[in-house]
């Protein structure tokens, strides 16, 4: 069941969306692209769930017959004012478990701001709106949905997913149980919309942003995040580095309908003013409350970076790449201990059981350049990584483990086979991989090429990467290059997997496409203001995209309508079951020549065993 | 050998490089990102070849060693002025042989360039550089590089290719001879440079220009020649539909270095008003023979759309998607007669014989969507492709053989391999293909993934798909886009094969950015504008590219300066091997704890089958 309400645009809050940047009258060709876009619903009034998703609506064919409306999956969420934020729409989910307290949570520390702060007495821009009261689980309860889908509990979150995936929500439930899947909505942020990490659903896909020290602002960072889910971000990260770090995070989830992860160690790392030795166990832990309490979803816990495995890294091309592991790496190598996240492993599972956190086991030890590919500092920490993912576990504790990084095409299957196998199945998250290190400005492409094979062979989350990759910070139209790249390579991946209905919005544009129906094509397209914005470069009347042409052939010859000429001579049942006939006697001929040991070359009909009709390999 | 002659900037023609198009102050950029390009040669004294390389020069290590400079396979030809065109240095070598003959050739017909050059008594800018005297074997000769090659003789064409391989020239000519390979070189465009086409060598990219009836003109597709191959097209395609395209061509080839292909039945067409019914046989001929005088080097015949097979596509969801398919389909129903270049495919190995034009059998069948994909009709067509790649080398005629398309991900690897299979290994050149059909604006991305899939299993030369693909006709931004695009795919596809040196650049570009040589970075990426314009958009100061930080961290910290801290504490041989000592120990113990039914989590040292050492997966 479904039903659509008011008109809106994925890019409604866009002024600068299309990629090269090139058009005049962008604002213009937004509204005209995205029009036939709408909110709607699917419904599960029995339990009461209803999942947004964006409604396209089709022309009719020449023939008159009417296109029905498709539905696609929407990350954008209801949209908010950025001071005022989202919906709780999850707090009597919450609350109706009875298994959770509110309390009054840590105290407010200046720090967790920055020195400015400390030294102006207040972040740069307080958030102003709705102040929620933490919560976390009561004493001796785990209040994780891989807890209650142990128990055989379908919970709310559960049957959101299953209806926003199109899958039973039986799969959703024992893909959590069995760890395969996750779920990342920590208790206190109840304005995320659920959603699902797994092989056996849609990939995903994370984009990256928050400030650094050099630059970039609050207000920036809430547009990015804004943006980012508009055009389909599944997560979002918070990587901020720089001042106002508390407070951007504040307001990135009080106005964000997706999960939110961050690096805690980022954080820590500035309240000991940069020097990777001062960091203490207490100072992560309560920096990662912090965190639990303002309703971060997933947290980068780069505990696999063990003393031992860093002399490993010694003779590298680029050593270490990872920031989060270079801290940590310098941290051990500064005091020679072993590393405080792996020693304190339980205790983190421990907290993170209480809110709902879930671990993304951050690969600090990644290769960095394709020289360093697959080598034995990265394999010694994936092991280390596959046995705190079972350490989790035992805490009912939901986990992801991350992937590379830069690695050549032909190796890049056997990181996620290794992964799966050792790590039991547990989602894989993984950024890109890049497949050359050669092409800086392209980055977003270089690792579109690695992500969608990772993905093909069962990667459930791929990280962004941005052009601006190895050279500066995104902008907003590089947030939105890197997300449109990044839904291809999903979205070819969920192809290539065979995913129920992922070829819908593939043959409903080509359908389109081959109508000359231009503006559903526009529509159906991943970013409908940059294909319109393309189009009119050449043809921009208007008249020009009903026209029976396009600008590769011109007015005068079209080979679309030659193939309309062909299906109407051919393409009726009566005139296929006759060209059926003919080949079947063709391929009989064909048959005795070979058999009389003729050439193989000769023109017979070949069917592939997976092809039953000549309409393609997906349906 | 090498030597090193005059400054050569990749851009010099180029006003508007960076991708985007956003960065004021770009001609600056490209002064300072290229300067430490040159033009150095290979030199073969021997047999008199030397074969242009660019030469990239690079600062020293921050440890004081210099790195020596790195030498790049270059496409961008000594660079000519349009208006003259390029020295026709390979006449000595097809003179020498002794086997060719000047004559008058076809006569000029003012039709050649369309309606209105009729109307006017001239094509719109006539070529005023050197009129070459077309060339042609004597009788009873055949001029192939695959005849010599079958000979047993050796050409310069084929030391040159050899040079510029870095490979044996035995398997050059051994290749070629097989057809594994060809080197598409006319005799009549002596101005190209030698280069071969096979899976046994580097991953070729064409560029496809030309105008059409829509838009352009004569001097904007030269300028997107000499931009495409400076940018690293192997080849180029000539695809004008519209006004002039004799004289087009003209201009094209003599300022071409790299082969020049062409569909000549667009020609064709455009010779008969576009009425596909009133093509003959004889109007083509005359075609591909004005084509052969002028110099093309290798032209797309769609010979495999037999009469038989047009009805397979009628219930296709896209029908006939390729131009010259859907032209030769539109005769064979008009005519109900069998494909004239099928049936008169003898007669145009006799002429292609007789000039050195290679077969670029086109796959007129081609899917247009992902749903359409593998199926009856393209399968049947490449069984036809097979049989006439058969006929072809029997005339000792250069054969490649064109792919699609449209494929779905997991159904890339079957197209390269039936291929391969059902033609002997003759060169399969692809469109892409496009892994999913829903980002038109990105299908440069799209294509990419397709490409470096089908370029692993064998595919040999990969067909650009620009940003514009399926919206309007690419401008000279949209060409550079392409090209880059296409050689990240090329290059991935070279690194997954395991081809000797193809990690060089990546390796010197990683201990580039691993020692914050910044403009090293640049200077040997694909594209150093972009890559220094995206960096200087974050840090514009000159003193930031000597920085050693990155707008990721910022100044205070710094992941790669921990690893280098590693490296001093661990990288030499003494570290090394004692680090090895206690990873056999570790090993030892782990494995007595394994036979004791320990569990497979201990954090021991896994050293994949691979890799002997810390330092990746392609050394």
């Amino acid at each position: 069941m479904s039903t659509t309400e008011t008109q809106h645009s994925p890019a409604q809050n866009g002024t600068n969306a299309a990629q090269n940047g090139k058009n005049a009258g962008q604002n213009q060709a937004v509204t005209q692209s995205l029009k036939s876009h709408s909110l709607a619903w699917l419904e599960d009034p029995e339990h009461g769930i209803r999942v947004p998703v964006t409604e396209i609506a089709l022309e009719s064919s020449p023939n008159g017959l009417a296109n029905p409306p498709l539905q696609v999956y929407r990350t954008a969420g209801p949209g908010s004012d950025p001071v005022v934020g989202l919906e709780p729409f999850r707090t009597p989910w919450i609350e109706a478990r009875a298994d959770t307290e509110a309390y009054s949570g840590r105290e407010r520390n200046l720090l967790d701001d920055g020195k400015s702060a400390v030294r102006r007495g207040a972040a740069s821009a307080e958030w102003k709106g709705a102040q929620p009261v933490p919560r976390r689980a009561v004493d001796g309860k785990t209040v994780t949905q891989m807890h209650y889908a142990k128990q055989g509990i379908v919970t709310p979150e559960m049957q959101f997913v299953a209806l926003r995936e199109g899958c039973d929500v039986e799969l959703v439930r024992s893909e959590v149980a069995a760890g395969r899947a996750i779920i990342p909505n920590n208790i206190n942020h109840p304005e995320s919309e659920p959603m699902i990490i797994g092989k056996a659903f849609l990939v995903k896909i994370n984009a990256n942003i928050g400030n650094s020290a050099v630059t970039s602002s609050i207000a920036e960072e809430v547009d990015k995040l804004q943006w980012a889910a508009q055009w389909g971000a599944d997560t979002v990260m918070d990587l901020s580095t720089g001042d106002d770090i508390h407070t951007t995070r504040e307001w990135i989830i009080r106005n964000s309908p997706v999960p939110i992860g961050t690096v805690p160690i980022y954080q820590a790392l500035e309240k000991v003013n940069g020097e990777a030795n001062q960091l203490t166990w207490e100072i992560f832990r309560d920096t990662v409350i912090e965190q639990c309490e303002q309703g971060v979803d997933y947290m980068t816990i780069h505990a696999g970076v063990l003393l031992r495995y860093v002399p490993l890294t010694a003779n590298r091309v680029t050593g270490i790449v990872s920031r989060g592991g270079s801290i940590m790496a310098g941290w051990c190598l500064a005091h020679h201990q072993e590393n405080f996240l792996y020693t304190h492993f339980d205790e983190l599972c421990e907290i993170f059981a209480q809110y709902d956190v879930a671990f993304s086991l951050g690969d600090g030890l990644r290769p960095g350049s394709v020289a360093d590919a697959n080598d034995a500092a990265q394999f010694a920490e994936l092991d280390t990584l596959a046995e705190l993912t079972q350490r989790a576990w035992e805490f009912d504790v939901q986990v992801m483990v991350e992937g590379p990084g830069h690695i050549p095409f032909h190796l890049v299957r056997e990181n996620v086979e290794r992964q799966q196998e050792l790590c039991k199945g547990a989602p894989f998250y993984t950024l890109g991989p890049l497949v050359t290190d050669v092409a800086p400005g392209y980055d977003h492409i270089t690792s579109a090429i690695g992500a969608t094979e990772i993905a093909r062979y069962g990667t459930a989350m791929l990280c962004y990467v941005t052009p601006k990759e190895h050279l500066g910070l995104p902008n907003k139209d590089d947030v939105k290059t890197g997300v449109i790249t990044y839904k291809i390579a999903a979205h070819a991946a969920d192809l290539a997997k065979g995913h129920p209905g992922a070829h819908e919005r593939d043959d409903a544009l080509s359908k389109a496409r081959f109508e000359f129906r231009w503006r559903d094509q526009f529509a159906l397209s991943l970013d409908p203001v940059t294909a319109e914005a393309f189009h009119d470069e050449t043809l921009p009347a208007e008249p020009a995209k009903t026209a029976h042409f396009c600008s590769m052939c011109g007015p005068k010859f079209c080979s679309m309508r030659i193939s309309q000429d062909i299906r109407d001579e051919y393409g009726s049942a009566d005139s296929q079951a006759a060209i059926a006939g003919m080949y079947n006697g063709m391929r009989e001929k064909s048959q005795e020549f070979l058999a009389s040991g003729g050439k193989v070359y000769l023109p017979e009909l070949q069917v592939p065993a997976n092809q039953g009709s000549s309409s393609g390999g997906l349906n």
